[in-house]
């Protein structure tokens, strides 16, 4: 089957409308007309072959949100007309223990929603920035928000469990002082999340501009992390750091505010290396330095019920399908408050 | 009082014999006539003011064992003639949440047993290497190993807690994979202890002489670590790693062998900061890269009751107090299994 969609043929070329092929749905498939989808940092990084190993044509997207089409004869979680969504995972191996644990995102066998291994035509997984997805039931989520936040509902399929899982697993909730450093896509997200699991949530910007909006997002204090004084006065105070940094910095500044047995977890990895961490700062108060990786189909699912009862949305800024490119470059500027939202709407015109 | 001691009067001159005042007891205070004294690498860091801030006379020493030769009248744990030990903690400030739990370690009002801030002269704490010291009774720990294994139960007051507090704190025990990283005087402890704690302990060395030892240690298996194939073999499978290792060098080859959820533990600080961590060794397996600092009076005590029960010392070389330059020297070099005591009846000859 045939469907539109935006790619780019090949690392120098900028992405532009193509069509795709999407299999026939197998017994357990789910069809998905797809209505948004976010637009993530790493669909730039991949589709300009700025990390080894992209496959082209690539079509990137894994912030899904839309409508089911068609489900496979077996497929009982899910029924046409049903709003779902899809992730960063389209497939895994179901058979080790991190499958068996719900944590597919963990899964050696992990199958991304764009740029991973298939027997699909052509080779390798094509995302979401097309009219149509064609997945197995078991990655398909529910969505339970109104149909009108659905466009802001897309950015929680990759940005909204990326911060998710790592505050869940660490422990934020009421009692807990709970940083997010870094105000974006993944951060905004992070203070969202966190506020309303009941944390005391100190937002971490570089830019002074950012205090009022981090305070608007649900941050109780906000820090600007360029002023020593005021960093200082959170020394030894934090339960837990969720680091949404991609670009290389000084990870002593926020470690050294953690208290003992603190965790600062990293979602983003840079291109080039952090300055390597005082080992005495973990050392001295039995700190840790961790990382987390988006996070399982079932706590995917956990994180869209909550958003939906705690009426959590991202922030995004609507385009349309022609309109990556600028998008693109606007997000390299950090110019987007805060996440992207193409409206597939707009590809067939 | 007054007491002889071995210690440098200047960063820049050898350890020699002096003399030294120690207070009278307090109602709280125990007097220990000092039989051994572990040697630790610290000692000759901090002597040689390797580290910052290092006050003369010098006198180190934070292994310490010996008999109690009196008590204050306040103090009921401790009487004349029992076996006591004294480790790297001679107080703290007794009021926090730290000591509350029984982590004076991580007080920040921790003194050492040696450089440490006192009232007494001359402003700074003396260590182990020396006749006799006074001590809070909090800071006492009773040794219930038999007499003619106090010698090797020196070392168990810093090597061994240092390696016990994290094996416990990350659940070293039976069904769990537990890598021991550096077979030296803290690793050789770490492998006795994560074997009797239950554990599958792999011991990592980079060489191959100390294979045969390292079994005999309680090693089920040992790793050459430079050789890649030993490495990869072990590749995303360990439960915990303590890495015992001060010397700069690649964490990353050691966090791919953690399983998800996994966390390496440094115990040692490096001179210059190792190599920086791949931050997508971290996230792909929500890995952990830890620290931890010696260890609270109770889990010393704790530590000291779980080795007289399980017949563990540590191994260890025998000198005498004039001997201590060679020593250091030889230390250095890696050159002593795996522990060097002095013997502090030859302080006086």
């Amino acid at each position: 089957m045939t469907v539109l969609a935006y790619g780019a043929p090949a690392a120098d070329q900028p992405l532009s409308r193509m069509e795709i092929t999407r299999r026939r749905p197998g017994p357990h498939d789910v069809r998905i007309e797809i209505l948004y989808c976010g637009i993530c940092h790493s669909d730039l990084h991949q589709v300009r072959s700025e990390w080894a190993g992209t496959h082209y044509p690539c079509v990137p997207g894994h912030e899904i949100v839309g409508r089911v089409a068609a489900v496979g004869e077996h497929v009982r979680s899910h029924k046409p007309g049903d709003l779902v969504g899809v992730g960063c995972i389209v497939d895994s191996c179901r058979r080790c223990a991190d499958c068996d644990e719900g944590l597919e995102n963990y899964c050696d066998g992990m199958v991304g929603t764009y740029n991973g291994p298939t027997a699909d035509a052509p080779g390798h997984t094509l995302g979401g920035y097309s009219q149509a997805v064609v997945v197995h039931e078991r990655y398909v989520l529910k969505i339970t928000h109104p149909e009108n936040q659905l466009a802001a509902v897309a950015p929680l399929l990759c940005a909204g469990i990326t911060t998710y899982s790592p505050l869940r697993h660490w422990g934020a909730g009421p009692g807990k002082k709970v940083g997010v450093v870094g105000i974006g896509g993944l951060g905004h997200m992070g203070v969202k999340l966190a506020h309303a699991m009941g944390a005391h949530v100190v937002a971490f910007t570089t830019s002074e501009s950012k205090r009022a909006d981090a305070l608007a997002l649900g941050a109780d204090e906000v820090v600007v992390s360029r002023n020593p004084d005021e960093m200082a006065a959170h020394g030894k105070s934090f339960d837990f750091i969720l680091n949404t940094v991609a670009a290389p910095h000084d990870l002593d500044a926020f470690l050294a505010l953690l208290k003992r047995d603190g965790t600062m977890a990293l979602v983003g990895a840079p291109a080039t290396p952090h300055p390597s961490p005082n080992v005495f700062n973990l050392i001295m108060r039995r700190r840790s330095l961790a990382g987390s990786m988006i996070g399982g189909i079932p706590e995917t699912q956990e994180m869209l019920d909550f958003c939906a009862k705690h009426g959590i949305v991202a922030d995004i800024e609507m385009i349309r399908a022609d309109q990556i490119e600028p998008a693109y470059e606007r997000m390299l500027k950090g110019d987007v408050k805060y996440r992207f939202v193409m409206d597939i709407a707009t590809m067939g015109n």
